[in-house]
């Protein structure tokens, strides 16, 4: 067996956990990505992962594989979430976490609670568009360039990387330059007063998010983009990440990294353009969890294709402590199996699979991120 | 092994058998989705679904597994249509069909036919694009909207679902909001207007395709979607139900639940969607004949992400007894091979296997059509 | 095993070889579809064709299966262009070559050099975009119709089938029907001038792409149509062959057949085309290839659905004797493997099995593309 199970695992697209303990709701809530609870006479975790959970993360809490979920979620009660969290974040033996903070619709932990949880280094990615929404209050047409240039500078220190969920707001269809300052101007117009009227800033102007992204661009950092599967606010077509072509052209001289997150339903679109574009990455998290006991079929279909050096870990957890141990245990045990069948089959030695692996699991990640193991 | 062969089967979509003899040419009709002729030189009966009458059914008709084609359908002939049924659909086994009337081509029995048939019983599923032909003639732009209302109300009396072909007429890239009677009134103008010149009334109106499906959400009833692969008529990509995203999201609170049907090559795309909307639910029909030997990987893409109370079964079987009974034993066969290498590998108990299985073939369906099983 | 070791295969669409030694550089950018570098730190031969090379051509040039990629570069370098080709091209035992002699970024032997170096025939496929660039210059918008013309009759002459990239320069959203006269001189006009001022005429107008594919359709020889995954040019979802839907209706009766190439990843849709329009045909090549120990993952995609006399052999290799070699290899493997489940399954008998590998390696091209044995 390829030696995954121990390998070191730079989970390059996380958020954070959950901290406080959860209704039977509120985990079935976390379960899915769907925003609204099963109709009658279905439960949400009758599902890939919840099989998962029952088979995985049960033994973790000392009850039976393959329990009853009630008899799990009673169990996870009765131990209480930090004990939950503590076991079954150290099944998953990640080895460094890099937490997208821009997502708050339940209160999950930032890095630094991650580190304390965990005793794991643990960095920030920022996302572009609340850096927007953020400084949006008190902004005006006139100074909203200058202004989240500048708030993006200032925020952007100490993160290791960058987040753009255009794919969630407006759809990969966008041009392949920059939108110019009077377009930005006449669109931060537009959005300032309608924030200002609604009293809340969600960034869903196609120029303004282009615009932000285009500034992290600028930063040189590493852009991870959000593409296919999500919640209901994402339209799966313009997700597809082929719609980028015309945009990854033009910023394959500009020092800006892309990382594709998750991929799929487009995962093979996805590693397709790993191997064309110089500047681009991808994982196939989230669906590592979400597919359960299929999600070695995300990991396939990545390999297919895609070179070794182009591939990333992520989980994309959210809140719950099961979302990384399955993450983890599933990418471990689905990748160790690819690669043993193809040492079998004598497509490559054991010492490749191994290095290889190494690259996946966290080399890949601490090159392009610039992260160093003493940090 | 999953106890998948002796499952009650729901076949929540299918069309009526033939009940006339076939010449080979007919019956070669019936076995692609093509509405032409193979080229010189091909036999379209070269193909999965070749392989799968020749290996399942010739048995079943006491001639040798892959039977050459010729045997097959000389032996068919001297059977004679009524046994060549009674066996097929026998071996089939299906509990209870759901019976789409609207698709009418060739002559094929409708719900009382199927039922006298097969002893089962048979329910009708109206197509709503159909109502709206039906009541064309002499409709006028005026009173075309309360003549289809009443249509409609008055046909679904004792029907247990609506189909709506939009992926064919038009496409998914509709509007998230009904159209206006404003705008319905002007495109049953033109619409009329084009059919009685043509003297044939064939709905492909988008602004009234989008209308009569809106007045199937008003009844409450499940609506059938065609999904992805269908005749030449059906512009795949657009058929993509991910394009449903943002009807799907104003209709979440409707009332009304969808079921997507077929979805090949887009199953993934609809299993995300059951996932994220509370009505939305999902088969892999049609593929589970013309896949033949590689039915199974349609059922492995859905059961990837989708709930276990999300998925159906459907044949949607037309014309041939073929279809029925190759759909009914891959499907039984293919669903419990998974199965099997689920609970193999400890995903899951074997009762659960057992319960799951029983959603999928009947239980869900059930449920969501209202079916009482003492119908 | 299925024969398929021994089959005589007509690879229908690959390139010419390169002739003379390359250096590392050059090899590293013929085993990918980039046109840039890959990035510092990353090899773009970790990969799975990098795998492939190691695996299947290694012993092929005397040294150890899994040899360092390096090795491997030396010992290429040390044996000579010339016999590396040789040996590769023997192990791929192609027995004809269609070349598409229409991409010459770099400088690879056409028809006549494939046969010299090989002992094969090898017969022309004539790119239709590279006639109307090679007459542009001296040409005006009132005369480019005519001369377009007469330079693909005389230019087809010889030739057995003609390719189209407009995946490449445009995508497939094209209309059903042809351009008009007027539009083409109009179209004409613009990029004549384009061209004059930049001295470079690169054929990427929408009307004038879609006139020269249907001057081609007017020739009745088949067409082949880049589909899919292709270098950076290619915006994938733009060359998803469904988008051809409308133009394969209104060409079914033309006496045209089309090729749909390599396809990934929209190899179902292409196989789901090939079972509905008579005149339409798929193969998995370029993947063949670049999948490396995956590349069965296409060939299973297309068997799902083609009629299996609707798909065909190719390897798409250009330049690297490499690439033929694992794309023959693989797809005789592959193809065998895939055989052997079928026959194993009792889904068809060795004799089929035999009859359907003939078909699709070698059968149906010749069929296609009127190519006799004796020429």
């Amino acid at each position: 067996m390829a030696d995954t199970a121990d390998l070191p695992l730079i989970d390059h697209h996380c958020h954070g956990l959950m901290l406080s303990d959860l209704t039977d709701d509120e985990f079935r809530s976390l379960a899915t990505e769907s925003e609204w609870p099963a109709p009658d006479g279905i439960d949400a975790l009758d599902s890939p992962f919840g099989l998962a959970v029952r088979a995985i993360c049960a033994p973790l809490l000392d009850i039976e594989r393959n329990a009853p979920i009630d008899t799990y979620l009673d169990r996870r009660r009765a131990l209480g979430v930090d004990e939950v969290n503590r076991r079954l974040l150290d099944a998953a033996g990640t080895a460094r976490y890099l937490v997208d903070t821009g997502f708050t619709a339940s209160p999950v932990a930032g890095p630094a609670q991650m580190r304390a949880m965990t005793g794991a280094p643990a960095d920030e990615i920022l996302r572009l568009e609340r850096v927007a929404e953020e400084i949006a209050p008190g902004t005006t047409a006139e100074n909203f360039a200058a202004r989240f240039g500048e708030a993006l500078y200032a925020r952007s220190h100490g993160t290791v990387g960058l987040k753009s969920i255009i794919a969630y707001r407006y759809g990969f269809d966008i041009a392949a330059q920059r939108p110019s300052q009077t377009e930005v101007r006449a669109a931060a117009g537009n959005w300032l007063r309608r924030g200002e009227q609604s009293r809340t800033y969600r960034l869903d102007d196609p120029v303004l998010l282009q615009h932000v992204l285009w500034e992290g661009v600028g930063l040189g950092l590493p852009i991870q983009l959000h593409v296919g599967y999500g919640d209901g606010d994402v339209q799966l077509f313009r997700a597809d990440p082929s719609r980028l072509t015309k945009f990854l052209t033009a910023t394959r001289t500009s020092g800006a990294q892309f990382m594709l997150l998750h991929c799929y339903p487009f995962v093979r679109e996805a590693a397709i353009l790993t191997q064309v574009f110089p500047h681009v990455y991808c994982d196939v998290g989230l669906v590592s969890h979400y597919l359960g006991p299929s999600s070695g079929v995300a990991i396939r279909q990545a390999l297919e294709m895609a070179p070794f050096g182009k591939v990333l870990y992520s989980s994309d957890a959210y809140g719950l402590a099961e979302h990384y141990a399955v993450s983890a245990l599933q990418w471990r045990r689905e990748l160790g199996k690819l690669l043993d069948e193809w040492v079998a089959d004598q497509w490559l030695s054991p010492a490749d699979a191994e290095r290889y692996a190494g690259m996946i699991a966290a080399g890949n990640a601490a090159r392009v991120y610039c992260l160093h193991t003493d940090d």
